[in-house]
């Protein structure tokens, strides 16, 4: 179905899919004269004395900053902070309707990576957390990087480590399907941009050993030249057997594909290449890289697309609202690998055996189930990783 | 009444002021089909190809960022970001309660100008206006004008215009109460910090010609040593008659005093030495410069501080949110003189002849009258001065 009437429509009657509503009765001076001056002065002055006493007497606690340059946004590229906006409210009310989080969106007009970290590091006071979105690669790792020196609140880049936590809970369940284990899997990840990474990265600290990532050049080896420095990272670590060539070639008994790159990027006699029963998460957007029926007839066991009218969507807002839930209730102070790894395994486990199914390896965005599974378990890994501050 | 232990009692239980709500229903795949993918590429768009359509499509068109580095809050002094976050939610359950306006309360981490700027510059493609917000003078001035030079949406500080604006209101309506002309007046203002200075400015707009500005060092006249830059501006449009020495030596013959200073500024004594019948606003908070009975026996005829347990509240929550509610029904692209004079006016005005006294020269914060008579004078002067957008 083709959106795009409607949501023209909708959006400009909903002008705006976020407004900000008072907390507190504010009918009489005495209201105000508690709420504002003179009263607001005590917890001004108390968190002046601790500054972390802002997480008890502001919303700070709460409310993440949901941060772009709007220069990756969905598949439309970089079209600007403004143009990012409806995306980036969008995401904040999903935060809210799935979370129960306070999301503000922020679109900041620049490229240039120092003025980006520098901003957010300026607000960072404001907020409990910073959710990176639709800045694109290689500039968002370093953004990433940067701010998770120089902020003392946890930053999380949701297109790299929410699509890696949702992919890597789907590729756990058809495991479990399947009855086969991750380490002896030879696993094909298209598409070298931050999903790509993040998901080769998350896959590999769940055991995955046999991987290689592919670009729109073909496999990613070491020594390939023109690789940036991201690549060059990733090169030094996957594909061991410095499989050169197309993405057919790096095929060639594969056991699961990982598509994170475009439309039309394997076909059924790629397929085909691939070991019995392969795992296709084909998650381009809105387009997959191969269809799921065709994939299918090439004989994949479980396929996954990004599409909310095909099963198994693999969709982030599966995680970012119930992943900062957790962050937020123990006031962890870093999203780290083990929260990541918390988060998958969580989020896998709200299938249960009786409804883990070739088309439910993944629950639905609307389960009510997800956001408890999900948080709870980012909450204690937070604390066993010693990263909680409550 | 001391509220200090009261609101630190409430501001643990609200735990944060403010909250993001969503404005559209998300029950199913169709909703968030429109609202987030894929349906959301079509605003994003339309943005894209026009940006001024980020108001038709997103919540721009009626946010405003509250920007403050913390370095005056209140009369605390300069307790930090963090700290000031407490005042900046108050002020955006204000702009919500009185205006309609949705406020997202930034606190930036640095005190440099430049800095301060950027920050405001880079992200000001997500917000319809800015407020700034107890920055210290003389830094605020230049933040405030180098702003106007960057960016294409209003900047307005409150701390200066709003205190200007219900200041100008009130003494519009004192000279309507005892029959008097603002150009016949000799007023004098003691504080040249960001509201002293606005005040002089927008009376000396209104027809003010006698007027003495006073620091902590006495009167300001054109000479002075050590005068910074804006007060150096302002001694060459004030104090045309280089009236030396100290604030009682200013008040003698004087008609109006406005206090913006500190506490114990102004005696009895010192009120006597005005002329017969003088307006005394003494709106140092929360001590005014006099209290209002003291200035009553001296003499005053009419009285205005900013405590809300005292008659004549002059409180800017009786200006910002009215003000940006007509800036932005018109999308005006700055604020300027007209705009802020047909504010004065309009809440002088919301007073009728009938309820004009000594006692009741402004409005109530809680006035309904006020919020329309503010907001439809701002948008008629915006419009009529060109700066109206639609």
């Amino acid at each position: 179905m083709d959106y795009t009437k409607l949501s023209l429509e909708k959006h400009a009657e909903w002008k705006g899919k976020i407004e900000l509503q008072p907390r507190m009765p504010l009918s009489n001076k005495n209201d105000l004269s508690v709420a504002y001056t003179p009263g607001v002065a005590a917890p001004c002055m108390e968190i002046h004395k601790d500054v972390s006493k802002s997480y008890d007497y502001t919303r700070r606690w709460n409310t993440v900053a949901v941060v772009t340059d709007g220069s990756a946004v969905l598949g439309l590229g970089d079209i600007g902070p403004e143009a990012g906006m409806p995306v980036m409210e969008g995401k904040c009310v999903l935060f809210k309707a799935f979370g129960d989080v306070d999301a503000i969106p922020l679109c900041i007009k620049t490229h240039d990576v120092d003025e980006i970290v520098r901003t957010v590091q300026l607000l960072s006071g404001s907020f409990g957390g910073v959710n990176l979105e639709d800045i694109a690669a290689p500039r968002c790792f370093e953004i990433e990087n940067k701010l998770k020196e120089c902020c003392d609140i946890p930053i999380f880049h949701d297109d790299q480590h929410g699509t890696a936590i949702v992919t890597a809970a789907g590729i756990i369940n058809a495991m479990r399907l399947l009855g086969r284990k991750l380490e002896d899997q030879k696993c094909v990840v298209a598409g070298a941009g931050a999903a790509g990474i993040a998901c080769t990265k998350l896959l590999m600290a769940l055991g995955l050993k046999d991987v290689i990532l592919c670009d729109s050049k073909g496999t990613i080896y070491e020594g390939r030249e023109g690789l940036n420095w991201i690549k060059t990272e990733m090169a030094a670590i996957s594909n061991r057997g410095m499989v050169k060539g197309d993405i057919a070639n790096a095929l060639k008994g594969a056991d699961i594909f990982i598509g994170v790159s475009g439309p039309g990027t394997v076909t059924a006699d790629m397929i085909r290449l691939m070991n019995e029963k392969p795992v296709v998460f084909a998650m381009a957007n809105p387009i997959p890289e191969i269809m799921p029926e065709l994939a299918k007839e090439a004989g994949a066991a479980v396929v996954g697309t990004g599409r909310s009218d095909c099963p198994n969507q693999i969709n982030n807002t599966l995680v970012f609202p119930g992943l900062f839930r957790g962050v937020f209730d123990v006031r962890a102070k870093d999203i780290n690998d083990e929260m990541k790894i918390a988060a998958a395994y969580a989020l896998a486990g709200v299938i249960t055996d009786e409804e883990l199914a070739a088309d439910r390896v993944i629950p639905s965005p609307f389960d009510s189930r997800v956001k408890e599974a999900v948080s709870k378990a980012v909450s204690e890994a937070a604390i066993n990783s010693g990263t909680a501050r409550i």
